[in-house]
């Protein structure tokens, strides 16, 4: 029992309790409790799906979620077009740097790009909250008083304070790279008093560039796959997340040289193809929900991430960093499974 | 140039910068610009090495450096003597979980422990700020104003005033799962108004154990190899950091067991050896230094990650995590040689 018992740190689903000893929910539990109502599925349209060589026989698939416009609308639309044109079929995974990002793209850097690939500005970099407003729930510049997303920020700080009245107050306020941070309709965003972002968390996708003035167009691509590197928030684009598959990047061979590059082309790893999962035929289409962010399950899981009380747990932390709560995506059988 | 130009951000050495435009420096350029009287030493009989399985011929080492007493000092004590009686010979890697840790020991969980291993109580999770003040700069409990270590930590929080004096202030205060955060004698610690405690960095190393108030042997290892699991913080023994080689776990193949446990024994890597390096011959010795944290060089460095200003970026973050502020070490080619 000593190494299977070690560390279970509550990750596996609580069985059902003895009324006499009620065990505290984990993160887990409570996910698999939520009702289908609560998740939402993911446009295919959305989904950039892409293929690895196989290994050993066995497929490597990796699938990226696009963050929802406005945030890094202009490169997003690159990479929808890049994949529409099949740009990335026959590049490779060039750079695995260890505690930091893998990276792929075209090993050669002469492949031309397609038409219809625009530069995007650096403004972008950032989305001003008045344009999430919008399309979303009000953000507050400068405070949350008075809009619905302030009312949703207030209740969603008080989750901790529901839960540990004693602990000490605001997480959502102690972040180390930014004034406010928070899960906002699905995706984690961090803002100051006039813009948000989103932060470089595990699995984040962001686009490589060169130099300012220089923005990258989403051709070449990363992932983090270490502890988050949030000075390069606000820096570079980050156009949307690893949703599935990201041991297939995370698990590479680190390269030997700088910066993680490859030293010699037999190191890196082939990329078959990459498609949007609309244009892959039904049966090779992969689909995921995602917990609705806003739904009293979500609450809970922010809770109970911010304050284990299952048996492994001696100390609840009293707080949650913003890349430590993954909002919680599972794949489904087909599409129309989703809409059960 | 693209990828190999795109992401530099900033890690590698800046060429010697012409006069009439002066680089600012970077984290790395501070770090090779230090004096040679900065650097400590690390005692060969703190470092346990950890001998895989070579893989295609070629060593996979990886190197632990034990924290400091009075931190986790039955733990270590308990690991010095296993690894004096070669107790880890034989045994594996038995569990890669992605972003989350990499964890050995004794596949057969039935092995029998060397005499004098000693349980070690809960209490040890934490440090009292009492005991670190015998040893080492003075922690004052309830406010940092008036000993050696308050005035430690106002001079380092300056820091970050002094290099961007319009940016918000207090960034070692800015963590979500300790009221304060810092490096301390070249360690990464957090701390409550009674107790400090090390926190689950990526590659800090910690003990495997079973439901409370089992606290582990230190028999059973783990390492972290994604974004930090802070809330393991305070109920799991922190006894060390992988110093080297870390690369040799974190790329493993996931395990597809509950947990990230293998599946099948043939999954898992061999461990050959693990000694304290000041039991290996002088030939087969790794040696290691640290940069001293209380430094001019830390300090500068310390400042340089938590605000970038080199080429590569547009907007310095404005503060660190307390895990994306690692301790530089590096590799000494022999023992004497660090005695330089």
């Amino acid at each position: 029992m000593t190494i299977a018992a070690a560390l279970l740190m509550g990750l596996i689903q609580v069985a059902p309790a003895a009324p006499q000893t009620p065990e505290p929910p984990t993160p887990a539990s409570i996910v698999a409790g939520a009702p289908r109502s609560d998740w939402r599925a993911i446009p295919a349209a959305d989904l950039l799906v892409m293929d690895l060589s196989s290994e050993g026989g066995r497929p490597r698939r990796v699938v990226i979620q696009l963050v929802p416009a406005p945030f890094a609308a202009g490169w997003t639309a690159n990479m929808r077009r890049l994949a529409a044109v099949r740009w990335w079929d026959g590049t490779a995974v060039v750079r695995v740097q260890d505690n930091y990002v893998a990276q792929w793209g075209d090993p050669t850097e002469k492949k031309p790009l397609p038409p219809g690939i625009a530069p995007v500005p650096e403004s972008a970099y950032v989305t001003p909250l008045d344009a999430i407003a919008d399309a979303r729930p009000a953000v507050s510049a400068n405070d949350f008083a008075d809009s619905k997303a302030g009312q949703q920020r207030r209740a969603a700080a008080s989750i901790r304070g529901t839960v540990t009245p004693a602990a000490p107050q605001g997480w959502h306020e102690r972040d180390s790279y930014a004034e406010w941070v928070e899960i906002f309709d699905g995706w984690p965003i961090a803002t100051d008093k006039a813009n948000a972002w989103m932060p470089h968390c595990y699995g984040m996708v962001g686009v490589g560039r060169n130099l300012s003035p220089d923005t990258g167009t989403g051709a070449e691509l990363y992932t983090v796959i270490g502890q988050a590197p949030r000075h390069l928030d606000r820096n570079i684009a980050v156009v949307g997340r690893v949703i599935a598959g990201i041991e297939h990047l995370s698990s590479l061979k680190r390269g030997t040289g700088d910066l993680g590059f490859y030293r010699t082309p037999g190191e890196r790893t082939p990329i078959v193809r990459v498609r949007l999962a609309s244009d892959l035929p039904p049966g090779d289409r992969p689909a995921f929900e995602m917990l609705a962010t806003d739904s009293e399950p979500f609450a809970a899981y922010a809770a109970a991430r911010a304050n284990r009380r299952d048996a492994f747990f001696n100390v609840p932390a009293g707080g949650v960093d913003i890349c430590n709560l993954p909002v919680p995506i599972r794949a489904v059988k087909d599409e129309r499974s989703s809409d059960r």
